[in-house]
């Protein structure tokens, strides 16, 4: 979670909401990504996304049921819905997201019966800064 | 809705479930794609994303609130989040999906307190060509 926590730190830099993950296979990274959707001009590119899609390419497959996420924010649909599609095996994920989360929010999606895989899922890792960053980012761009 | 199907019908013989999506802008068409997460190794390369991302990508920006969308098959949760997030104006889909659908089917993404962004929504579009075209696919490969 340290990684995904400096990943967030570098979104933050970049005027990006501070989002970071990781992707980790047998105990090794496979991938680290950090949100971009204004830098890449994406409104998909959340840290997850990005994530997903790096460990997929460099394994050259799209499942990726031997691996598990880290992810400094509670995923959003969108996320949650990729984490799903990829059979991601083990989710950790630091703060809760009321607003716009949506495995212990609004649509819950890893309970709907149109959810094909349920990750194990472990809340709250790293959430005290993942927190602080967060509400850092968004004190200063108010101020 | 024609261009999406032909998307589709691409998608089928490439072996890949046969979803396709069209964006338009002014009454132009500003991106086509079709899913396609086995080519391309990416368990998020639905249709509905990779035109989502074609079509900013060609705007230059991450919000497309001046678009439409057009799918052959209901969006996931994954693919009604990227909705959401790009700010489609309105969303044209084909073929109900009761399995993975998040529109009116499992989460009902659209109608959830965490959905930032609802786009005004046509179901049932072309519904019978799309779920033609599903039906032939997945018969083809039990057969």
């Amino acid at each position: 979670m340290r990684l995904a926590l400096d990943a967030a730190a570098d979104a933050a830099i970049r005027g990006e909401v501070p989002v970071g993950a990781v992707i980790v296979r047998d105990g090794a990274v496979i991938a680290t990504a950090a949100n971009a959707p204004r830098a890449l001009a994406d409104p998909t590119a959340h840290a997850e996304m990005l994530a997903i899609r790096a460990a997929a390419a460099a394994l050259g497959r799209e499942r990726l049921d031997d691996c598990d996420l880290w992810v400094t924010l509670e995923p959003c649909a969108m996320c949650a819905g990729a984490i799903a599609h990829a059979r991601i095996a083990r989710l950790y994920y630091g703060a809760a997201d009321p607003k716009g989360g949506a495995v212990e929010h609004g649509p819950r999606f890893f309970g709907q019966p149109t959810c094909h895989h349920r990750p194990e899922v472990y809340p709250g890792i790293g959430e005290r800064d993942a927190a602080d960053m967060l509400r850092g980012f968004f004190r200063d761009r108010r101020g």
